[in-house]
């Protein structure tokens, strides 16, 4: 399944959405009308999947072969939308902890930044974790608000989101994909001059609205293999970065192994899994987002975020 | 005024209690019973501080001169307790994002570090930041677990916990005090061999019941000079770091201003200022935390962590 959060003009605190092709049925409403037990944040729906399944089935069956918004019982209640007609906002609207950041986990990614830095190539031997806080998580198509006061060097980084389904401590690679709920396209933007200033990658990564993310979570049994999916920046309809994410060098189920090793990982945490090569401030010359510019984010399978850069 | 986030046998889930002396009165319970709008959780009293301060004062002057234990509406509905009585939880119980932490803040501790890293000792020109999970969390007086399959380079940093009391962004140092709430001692208790082997600082900074912090917030009005305190740590009563908060390279007026920019600090957030030289992976020979080990975090002005290290 594919689950938004959404808002309409009635109902403008974002909730959730079910998917199906271009259609977005409010769960909260369609669950209400049908006597279903239903969940009306995505939060709530990842930490009880498996409970919610049975109505959340229901729902769909209702609408048989019919769009929702053709369903009376729906319409009537104003439970059934083109996704046209809503607002996305990020799946999970506000996480309840940082995002967990994957650096370097593309081999050409890699190689471009040790040039850059003038470092050696070397792919790390063990994965490198950082963190965005909550407050940079953006809406699917929201706008990009660059400071030059603030950075002058922002940068994009689209990355394959996965997203925690259950409770977990030392989880081992073999057991870790029980462990996902589903996944997101996400862009890990970043003004590399706050990178670079402060040390420690935190700072430069955690700029107001640098999470663009969305614009749904597809569940994890409906993508075959998350290693194995095109992976896509455009600015300005230029391709920047064409990867994909069987470019990893730490795979999903290694990545969980390691992050959660003493560590307890918990149903709506979001891991970024790394960018592939591509990024702004490794090409001649550097090149960054500027005011006006129009950055396209895609994953195989999942779908696009559409992020305008717009001046403070 | 100082804050407790505790529980007791009858009712089990933290909630916030006013401390006086060496007593605690429950305030969701004094409040309905003087029929006054209070907060039950430490996180809402942050947030409506200034709303509920007129009740806070009700219940103190309620008691007047009299221990709270000794104010017969407070003892019939088991308002008032004994410190020694309660458990106490982290005052900030579970925050709603990632704990911002300062690295290398105190000069001594940076020239320790950087001659066990071999790098040159100069003090940082920008703070460096990172993050501990909420995950991290720990009580003032809890246990911390070490599992030597994780880590077997468990060291100690006390810190002076700066704890934000509403929103803001590009905050100047000269208005930062402002959006400073109170004060707790924390411990950014590290995984050294994890903090080397992923680079970035957070994995080593993260694994779970890694920051105790507490006994109690104590509200900015009652510290005169939080730039001006006595900072200690004791191992088996042994002082291992002895500073004071005047050695700080960035203040906290400094710091919320650089961490501010572009960033929004939202009330609860909790900033981790640095710690003081005498970390254990930089004694001769490096020193690590072992099952049956007590450690002390000590802050003049504020008080006393106590904490066993256990065996997982």
């Amino acid at each position: 399944m594919r689950f938004v959060s959404f808002s309409t003009n009635l109902l403008p605190v974002p909730h959730l959405g079910l998917m199906r092709g271009e259609e977005v049925v409010d769960v909260d409403l369609a669950g209400r009308v049908l006597g279903l037990p239903v969940p009306d944040q995505m939060q709530e729906l990842i930490e009880h999947y498996e409970h919610y399944q049975t109505s959340l089935q229901a729902i769909i069956e209702r609408a048989g072969e019919r769009p929702f918004t053709e369903v009376k019982i729906f319409r009537e209640i104003g439970a059934a939308h083109d996704l046209q007609a809503v607002t996305l906002a990020a799946p999970i609207v506000r996480p309840r902890k940082n995002i967990f950041c994957l650096a370097v986990n593309y081999v050409a990614h890699a190689q471009e930044t040790a040039e850059i830095r003038q470092r050696s190539a070397e792919a790390p031997a063990d994965p490198v974790f950082f963190t965005k806080a909550p407050t940079t998580v953006n809406a699917p198509f929201g706008s990009i608000i660059i400071d030059p006061e603030v950075s002058t060097e922002i940068d994009w980084e689209v990355e394959l989101g996965v997203i925690i389904g259950k409770a977990g401590k030392n989880i081992s690679a073999h057991e870790a994909m029980n462990y996902v709920f589903g996944y997101t396209v996400l862009n890990d933007v970043t003004a590399r001059d706050l990178q670079a200033r402060h040390k420690q990658f935190f700072k430069g990564k955690s700029l107001d609205g640098s999470c663009p993310m969305g614009p749904w979570i597809v569940t994890a049994d409906e993508i075959a293999d998350p290693h194995h999916l095109a992976i896509r920046l455009k600015v300005n309809n230029v391709i920047k970065q064409d990867g994909n994410t069987e470019q990893m060098i730490f795979s999903i189920p290694q990545t969980i192994e390691v992050l959660s090793r003493g560590m307890t990982l918990e149903p709506g945490d979001i891991i970024a899994t790394g960018t592939p090569s591509g990024v702004g401030f490794s090409r001649k010359p550097a090149e960054f987002l500027r005011p006006g510019d129009l950055m396209e984010s895609e994953i195989e399978g999942i779908g696009v975020l559409r992020n305008s850069i717009v001046r403070a």
